[in-house]
């Protein structure tokens, strides 16, 4: 499965827009990765809007993974999860999300990148990189850690936590697998050319391998 | 599977004690239906939970339901799983559950309680039946909407909200399958006499079919 190097993560909060406008916008900008991101409402309104970012997302044959729960993830077909250290522990979700589904990981350091590839992640993400506003995410880590991980570990590496067009290359020459956006494409008055903007970066780059899963 | 007409709801802050000791000792009263309910924890740790009182339910050959997270009921095993009006659809719960887990979900109204067997529930929860300080639970709706809940739906109905020794003969006389109780066996100083208590009422009332799902 080509995901692009580009994972999006929906944010309503970032923006006036819905999770749904904002993710058709990005599909139309060319990103092929979507991950579905919401913390404050309940499992049922997040079921039915991941139904319809389901229904979107296939209209683009891009990937959809929903955050944090497996069952919506299984109930709308969505491609995969992504589970935090305070989730459901991978091989759990494994059995219950089959062995054809993706299941990624946040991780934030170097032991727990090495427990998510022996516990059967496809890929995991590691950060913050940078300072972030979009959660609570802790000290920004750096590039150096995530250089150290890309050593250690063969599943890909997505980059996340405050990741601008200005500093993107510096994670990309670190040699990320992909980076994970919110904030940096939905700040600014154009989703759109931001998200063509982190595109273009990517693919312009001979650094990135654009995780294939 | 017969589920004794008490479930017995964990309730952690109802008492000074975890959900493991409450529940062992509840069951070695003879309680053989517990429904596993945190709200305050993050899914792993109501994951590792809930996988020990998988256990020991097992141990006592009880009946074990995680409330609201289809997932981690699958992941431990639980007979099932329990759902409210902003979980999970129950058609979709059922996709990922299968057939032979029970799914049951809490009804606030005749027409919830319709809808719930319509979309395939193997019980109803209703209530408030009377005061709780357990949740946010809304008015006390009384025994007489579920009385006409009884007369509608076929599968069965456990009544819970601030169900005490007091007022439980009111709920059997009334109809009810099985009452569902946290703070009425948690509250006090002798919970093994009060899930004794309850057991014996329920037992030796004539009106209770005691649910067999």
């Amino acid at each position: 499965m080509y995901l692009g190097g580009l994972c999006f993560i929906t944010d309503r909060k970032a923006c006036g827009l819905t999770c749904e406008e904002i993710t058709l916008t990005v599909m139309r900008a060319g990103v092929q990765w979507v991950q579905y991101r919401e913390k404050d409402k309940s499992r049922r309104e997040i079921y039915e809007v991941a139904l319809r970012l389901r229904r979107l997302t296939r209209d683009f044959n891009a990937t959809f993974i929903v955050n944090d729960h497996a069952d919506i993830a299984l109930s709308v077909d969505a491609d995969g999860v992504h589970l935090g250290q305070e989730d459901l522990p991978i091989k759990e979700a494994r059995k219950i999300m089959g062995r054809e589904k993706i299941i990624g990981i946040s991780t934030h350091s170097l032991e727990q990148a090495i427990e998510a590839e022996a516990e059967g992640a496809d890929y995991i993400g590691f950060g913050p990189i940078f300072c972030t506003t979009t959660k609570d995410a802790g000290e920004p880590k750096g590039v150096e850690e995530m250089m150290e991980i890309k050593r250690q570990i063969r599943i890909p590496v997505v980059a996340i936590g405050g990741i601008s067009l200005g500093n993107l290359q510096s994670v990309l020459d670190a040699g990320a697998d992909a980076v994970a956006v919110a904030t940096g494409i939905l700040s600014g008055d154009n989703i759109y050319e931001n998200a063509k903007g982190f595109l273009n970066s990517i693919n312009s780059s001979n650094s990135i391998m654009r995780g294939r899963l």
